[in-house]
């Protein structure tokens, strides 16, 4: 059964008639409704519905749940699924999921299918995310609402009992919050890196000397910060496992939570080593546009021109020439391994990595 | 069962030997074929094998479909499953799987494991496309035969009713179909703005000057094109997405089906993404190659030679530089955002990422 | 039940509770270690644990089986799962898994879990790798324990009978196996090509006209013998399917097996491929870097110098410009296509393609 009659609740009612269930649609109009419904699900009034269904989805916003109370009677002994999602991350005090099983407390009440967009119920579970992930404090309707999800075609995740429904609702609201603290570190560090540079480069000579370097601003200030702000972050990939191993060494023990700070560094190495790769590669981009640019040009052709008029023929220091051969060719070789690191890090390749090939990669 | 003994037919029994099935061979030469099959399966007279088994895979041509007529008495009741291809998209008027039922109304037939391989039969699923599609009219049938399968390690897909056997036929024979047109839109792109720069770069100052400028056909005109291809592309990309709202709010209802052409725009909104990123990526290596050329080595050294023939010490020209500098600069950043939704695009990472977080990234 | 109190214990005892399994842990010290596990899994003695509980965990190591031995007769007719791993690939003569079944003949032993990590099931399936190998000679027990894995969020994988027992032990200490060969062959191959071209472009013009082109090493030189590796391992690529094909015209058959050598390359092409366009791409990277060089530089004043003290003003060749473009167009659209091929090797994109599609792009 199904209670609602919006997107969600068309999309599911055509997803379970596909799977082969028998669907009965409840809604307060159901003639104006029927239309939108596929023909092989039953649409009638509300309290039919509840009566011919054991499992019902709940496909109605919260602030409606309590126009639900009519109908405790013939929903009691019944499994509810709760469908919902919120507008804001911990909106409400207690879940949706929570808040519905202390309006029906003689229902037995699951959390589940709210991760799944309306659009991943119409298309099939080949595109777009297929876990379902379920919670509810009663194994037996779990498992019911579990194999539902796995004959429409999802992979139903476990998440144990009720108190995880807040988190569960929370997920579909969730804007990449593992990216989050990594992007201001290296915004940070590009910032105090970029001040530097600028001073050392431009500004310096502009005070010293009356030189007008402005025009490096772009390019070569934003390039020489980039390849700082990588190798900082690299090192703080790395830190947190050392001070972790230093922290157990002191305790003595391996089962000694670490420090919340700590905790938080560790969960974050993939991300900053992910933004090192990043600024890495820009680095090599910028460097590799270097001798694109005017400036570059004009700077050799000036040189050429004050070679030939002080008739100068030869301008060649071998160790400048050695220095920029080992650089350039050291700086490739490390791009090169970086880049390993970054493609073994895609959720395609890292799963069939196992433990031992994964650290010797790293 | 399974009747039939060619390559398929001996993978489908190996695989389900392996999954611990008890498999009866159906062949019409039972002691020559014999040494093909794992010994534990049982290879014997089509009739026989038909009367022990109670689902059997139908692993032979639909020419050959009429051949099993003489069996249909013991048949009778079972559940067939047609396992068959075709040569060409749509070459028979009905489904092969349709034609079988037609052929043993006694029967019931299901489709599916078409989309398996010989080979990924025989390596096991771990390698190549794990999705099993199945339908049928008959709910029950085509849960035994999803439970095969899950005990195979594939993963059942519930496809619907024979209706859609023909849509799973021709799954195996479809050739990039949702690359088709925008790999024809960006042909013709390039078509259009590689004439123009021609035109614009090497013919018109060969007729009104008499200047040589052939060279750069390969790497100038083409380095020139592919920008205003990514271009173009990129706006067809969001483009269907503001028309497709504008509809919506001239006709006052989400509900209304859009035209056919604008739907099928916006299903091919992530192809034509990708090429734009793949032309602007190319544009990035031309552009990267062209101070590695000849030419520019030459013309380089001419203007020297001719500034210090003419003692100019200096060719400085500060807008020249500063926009170039520019240039260059906000290049890397578009490309290395463009960079980020092609990432994004890849589906081990699009099916970890929520709604929000791909909006937030579109 | 669980016997044993290590960290994979643990961790298999708190995914048993979160996904709705009654758990009873038997340890030696049940005091002593109940602080360890999650409050729902009840610890106690050994014995007492092998009598409530009908699927036994033996999360203790090979050398200890034998101090169960006490408890054979509680242990007849239970189901005992072996989750251990080995230290060494092919440590012991027998599994561990067959050496346990030796010890008790009473039981039903089933191998399994041992290719997820502690952290796996603590973090739960969503993170690291979801496939869960199990193999057994009683069908009913593999399909108990094939359900458990699938209830915890695991994609179970039917390796059949016990004697892959040992294979599956094998699989957590494996080492990259599939790219030994390649890289080996990589390595080979860029020595030789690194000597010949050292020799040509270094040695031989320091013997013959005194220069001192050393310099070139680091980038020069490397740079010339990148594509010829590449190449050769491009041609090794298509080479052994060739050699199939003229094997089966030869042999008029297909289902003779080929020698084992040739199954071996066969095997590796993907690898090989993969090497050959990372070969590609460094070459690129090398190729673009020449410009940046002081050496460039250098070269490049002191031909302009020369040019203008002889009062020059022409330097350039049509020929040479020519080669140049056409050369750097051919590379660029060589290694375009050879990117397609690698994007399409990594395992989400390739899941996506059928065969005629995969064939297609190859």
């Amino acid at each position: 059964g199904v209670l609602g009659s919006g997107d969600f609740a068309r999309s599911l009612a055509v997803r379970l008639v596909c799977s082969g269930f028998k669907v009965v649609v409840g809604s307060r109009n159901p003639k104006r409704k029927a239309n939108l419904f596929p023909a092989a699900a039953e649409v009638t009034f509300q309290t039919e519905a509840v009566k011919k269904a054991d499992v019902i989805f709940v496909a109605i916003f919260r602030e409606h749940y309590s126009t639900l109370c009519d109908l405790a009677d013939v929903l009691a002994g019944k499994i509810l699924v709760d469908v919902s999602n919120n507008t804001e991350i911990n909106h409400h005090k207690e879940s949706n999921a929570e808040y519905l099983a202390s309006l029906f407390p003689a229902c037995t009440v699951v959390k589940g299918f709210n991760v799944v967009s309306a659009w991943t119920l119409q298309s099939g579970a080949r595109d777009g995310n297929k876990q379902v992930l379920i919670c509810s404090n009663n194994q037996e309707a779990k498992r019911i609402v579990a194999e539902i999800a796995q004959v429409m075609g999802f992979t139903p995740v476990d998440m144990g009992c009720m108190s995880s429904a807040c988190e569960i609702e929370n997920i579909p609201l969730r804007l990449l919050p593992a990216w989050k603290i990594p992007i201001f570190l290296a915004l940070g560090l590009f910032l105090c890196f970029f001040t530097y540079n600028l001073i050392r480069q431009v500004i310096h000579p502009y005070i010293r000397e009356q030189k007008n370097k402005l025009y490096k601003i772009p390019i070569e200030v934003v390039n020489t910060t980039l390849p700082c702000v990588s190798y900082v972050m690299l090192s703080l990939v790395y830190l947190p496992g050392v001070l972790a191993a230093c922290s157990q060494l002191y305790y003595g023990t391996k089962y000694r939570r670490f420090p919340d700070w700590l905790d938080q560094w560790l969960q974050h190495r993939k991300q900053i080593g992910l933004l090192s790769f990043f600024c890495a590669a820009l680095h090599a981009v910028y460097s590799l546009c270097l001798p694109m640019r005017r400036s570059h040009r004009y700077l050799l052709i000036e040189t050429a021109v004050k070679q030939a008029v002080e008739k100068k023929m030869t301008i060649w220091v071998e160790e400048e020439v050695w220095r920029m051969e080992i650089y350039i060719s050291v700086g490739i070789i490390a791009l090169g391994l970086l880049s390993l690191l970054a493609i073994t890090s895609l959720p395609s390749i890292a799963n069939s990595l196992n433990w031992r090939e994964f650290s010797f990669i790293q």
